[in-house]
């Protein structure tokens, strides 16, 4: 497995030294040296969960036999495609949320260079995936089944950011309209559908298979990036800052959090008023109002019911697929995350 | 032809009504009017000439026969992901340039209640192209054609848009950069690709031909799109603003134009000085300085020149294509755009 990740790693390069010779495009040094920083500052910092999930699960697939060379190269590159729309996609929120940080450096666009040019990298880092997807996979049989899937993927993610940022339109901090309905709407189409469903839609393409027959891997997998961001708002509110590597802010940020709907879901009218009162404000005095809240309607039980129940559901779901390889994937997936700390 | 127009545009509200009920997004009202009210203020309010010359160069491939109505509403549909992509172009743009109006209204980011929402508004018009294209031709044996052409169009566009804003990172205003070199590059990939290629290439897919068999057809019309961008250039500075409907700025805006391109390549040390000090500044009388040395240097005389060679090379070039209604196709684009005013 250490030798997947240091193929899935190398595979960058080449993807990288490719994308700056394209002949579609007549790169002077200087164009190049650009899209090259630009590419190694905004790609490969993050954990890399998705892209080496589509390997992992492209392995469990076949089950039984080795990876050729070839495979782990092409199933890197679908995995890599999905680190570059992340990368897009987090170059561009970041100019839209106002962010500084992110991965523990200056966000893109806060480089005193770069600016809003970054806006337009974002869009060259989006563009960069069927470049690869044409290079490599332009004469396989499921190349239009993959730039068909990205190409949905993609609207729906962005369909999702949409709503994230229509709700929270600046000036208009309102608490009545944070819903489990809407929260789950938000997450399930900016984070689950690229995080969770696409690694695996792709290791399917990858193996033979059309996703028309798999509506149901594609429910369960939704499934469980709802869980997994529902983890991801209450340890930014109950995890441990340590383990989990940064102080949780969403209340400061009126977040359209799991913990702030549900709270709205069992509170009475006095507790609304705490609510409404303190949240989406930095003072730490709010901030302790509104915690001591989340203990009093017992959140931390509530999430832990939740996600025993969650977890149940899910394995019933997988136990019912009919194929044992696509119920591994599935349950690799459901056991990196089931109960997780950070 | 007034028909066809009328045709055209009736196919806007179509794609849009699908676009609104789109099964792969759970639309609430809420959502759909923001889509909605974002694609009228953005996506029909310009010319329309890209657009329009997908029809127009269909009809005159296919000659002779009356158009169908389902190749009328597909053409419209392909002339309208051109404005589609055109709309995502422009709203990004004017993020980045800081600009204030756009076709005579204020920038959509420049809105209270959008602000940099409109960014992912921008990718979300980028986002719609391939949900009309699978919508309406997934069935046809060009569809993967299609969206890779698609693709390498956005992908060109954008690493020209690249190069513009590289070249005039805010604080290093250098006009040594300035060359004919550069002023092609940025020109042929932000510009010709999308706006002169891709219509004709559209058309010629709808039409059965393989788009490899067609590389001279793409040369010349980015040849004639780089022709298109030089008369913008010159009409900036010397066009009539009651004509052109606006007055240039490019001199003030230190655009890497034809004009000081040029004038750099022709002048003397003497004159080089004067166009350093004053190119790029927004009082008139270092705009007039400017325009004297152009003057001078018989910049009019000049482009005159230019404009007959490019003429009789782009002339020559069309006859020795092997096909009559492609050649009427090439001249019917060379025609509009002869000699304008405007
Ligand atoms: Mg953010
Ligand atoms: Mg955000
Ligand atoms: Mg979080
Ligand atoms: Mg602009
Ligand atoms: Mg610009
Ligand atoms: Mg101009």
């Amino acid at each position: 497995m250490a030798d997947l990740k240091s193929k899935f790693l190398k595979a960058y390069s080449v993807l990288k030294a490719e994308l700056l010779q394209d002949p579609a495009f007549e790169f002077t040094d200087n164009d190049r040296q650009w899209v090259d920083r630009m590419l190694d500052y905004n790609v490969p910092g993050g954990k890399l969960n998705r892209g080496l999930s589509v390997l992992d699960s492209y392995k469990l697939l076949i089950e039984g036999r080795e990876l050729t060379d070839d495979e782990i190269f092409l199933a890197s590159a679908l995995g890599w495609c999905i680190e570059w729309l992340q990368a897009f996609f987090l170059v561009l929120d970041d100019i839209m949320d106002g962010s500084h940080t992110r991965r523990g450096q200056p966000c893109w666009f806060r480089l005193p260079k770069v600016g809003m040019i970054a806006a337009n990298d974002g869009v060259l880092l989006r563009n960069h995936i069927p470049r690869i997807l044409k290079k490599h996979f332009r004469g396989k049989p499921y190349y239009v089944d993959l730039l068909d899937l990205f190409n949905e993927i993609e609207f729906q993610t962005a369909s999702g950011q949409m709503i994230d940022l229509i709700t929270t339109i600046e000036g208009e901090k309102d608490l009545s309209k944070y819903t489990l309905s809407l929260h789950r709407r938000i997450v399930q189409y900016k984070t689950a559908y690229y995080s969770f469903y696409l690694p695996v839609a792709c290791a399917l393409l990858m193996s033979g298979e059309n996703l028309d027959n798999h509506v149901e891997v594609k429910n369960i997998l939704v499934e469980m990036g709802t869980y997994f961001q529902v983890q991801d708002d209450y340890l930014d509110c109950f995890g441990d800052p340590e383990t989990i590597g940064k102080i949780g802010t969403d209340i400061e940020d009126f977040k359209c959090s799991w913990m702030v709907v549900k709270a709205l879901e069992l509170c009475n009218e006095d507790q609304k008023k705490i609510l409404h009162e303190n949240y989406g404000n930095p003072d730490p005095s709010n901030v302790a109002k509104v915690k001591a809240l989340y203990n009093e309607l017992n959140l931390q039980g509530v999430f832990a019911e939740y996600e025993s129940k969650s977890y149940e559901k899910l394995i019933t779901a997988i136990e019912a697929h009919p194929s044992k390889s696509v119920q591994a994937v599935l349950k690799s997936f459901l056991g990196k995350i089931y109960k997780r700390q950070k």
